[in-house]
């Protein structure tokens, strides 16, 4: 844990008393005693340090010091889908570590059905999950999860309003454009939305539909990955390209 | 499986015979008949394709068309100091994905010492992980594993012979120059041999080593990733910026 991170009710105060886990964080990890200082972050707030008050067997009471701006949200938004369940568990933290904004988490041909019904999207589990990520990578935005049972209502309807401007790339092994050389060209400050298929690809059917809606099609050379080696590989390149 | 792997003495002469796991992924998965083709590898050897001659309950039998030059290596070795166990076990499938030719697992100073004594350095599993990211990529080529207990030894006696001319690259966040980058200056065909540290990263003295070894340091931006998916992170962004 690089980031400790407060839930916003709590840190409405200028002090904060942790319990459970945080606290044993506090106390046996980074071993920090009274007058010892840490990292802190507001879960879609501010950043900030704080310092030890009292370490008690319980609890760990801590002062807040944090800054007044929310660090502005990763540029890259998701669309995957639907990953088997086990698979989609693991995949949270690491999507919220490379960084993500809003992730949608969306039906395909090659999706099972069963999957919609998994533990692997109770609202809980992502939460615990995604906060994993960003303590990791000390970002205390969260992103937003989504998730569509309808790949056609997500794409011809759901993405304009919410997308107008940002540059749309799908990966897919069949594309012979570098996800890099894609990414790089996108100019300074404009985000990126990057689909990526289930295990097996998208269908033509569904690469003609992203076609149709702007999206370009990129993929990551001849080499085929799992599903969600290929999620890891492929923000890590394109937040690795968006980079000035 | 997008490549059915077959030992060498399997392919010393003209037709194979599947039993077990590869004979039901053939039947069952791929749901091949006879007289359909699928593509083969064999193991440090060439590719090519097969044809089905007979189906059995228990067997399959294929007769082999095999090319006769070994695709070359990937380009990218990889010193990894040494993940828990249970990271390591799912890593290999990954890294052997992404294309890794040697991958030198190391001992460190924030490597704990029980690692070493781990099911996860078990010849026979790391060849059947490697073996399933191969099969995934359509790499018939098998990484060099080798475990090494001392960094220094490694470092000092062990890398210059093996990679005379390779450019080398250290990982850690404490670095600002992209890999990125420092990946796409190095000339064509040149090996890159890639140093990544532990949960916490490489400790000063570490990094003095690998850096009076000719080891140019680089990192992967302001967030700081788990060493698996950094691992993954990585190797990915070093391949795509290898690309011509």
């Amino acid at each position: 844990m690089n980031l400790l991170l407060l839930e916003p009710e709590e840190a409405s105060g200028g002090e904060v008393v942790l319990h459970g886990a945080r606290a044993r964080h506090v106390r046996e990890v980074l071993r920090l005693d009274v007058g010892d200082g840490l990292r802190v972050g507001v879960v879609d707030g501010p950043t900030g340090t704080a310092e030890v008050l009292q370490v008690g067997p319980d609890a760990v009471r801590l002062a807040l010091r944090l800054g007044t701006a929310r660090p502005p949200r990763p540029r890259v938004d998701l669309v995957l889908a639907l990953p088997r369940p086990k698979v989609l568990k693991r995949l949270y933290a690491p999507l919220a570590a490379l960084g993500v904004g809003r992730l949608h988490l969306t039906n395909a041909a090659k999706v099972e059905r069963y999957y919609f019904d998994s533990h692997a999207l109770a609202p809980a589990v992502i939460r615990e999950r995604l906060l994993e990520g960003m303590a990791q990578a000390r970002d205390p935005r969260l992103p937003k999860v989504e998730v569509h049972r309808s790949l056609r209502a997500l794409v011809e309807d759901h993405l304009d309003p919410v997308y107008p401007e940002a540059k749309r790339l799908l990966a897919d092994p069949v594309y012979a454009r570098r996800a890099s050389r894609a990414a790089a060209a996108v100019g300074p400050g404009r985000r990126v939305l990057l689909a990526l298929g289930p295990e097996g690809g998208w269908t033509a059917f569904e690469r003609d539909l992203f076609e149709r809606h702007g999206f370009v099609g990129v993929g990551l050379g001849p080499r085929t990955l799992r599903s969600d080696t290929a999620a890891v590989a492929l923000l890590a390149i394109v937040h690795e390209a968006l980079e000035p």
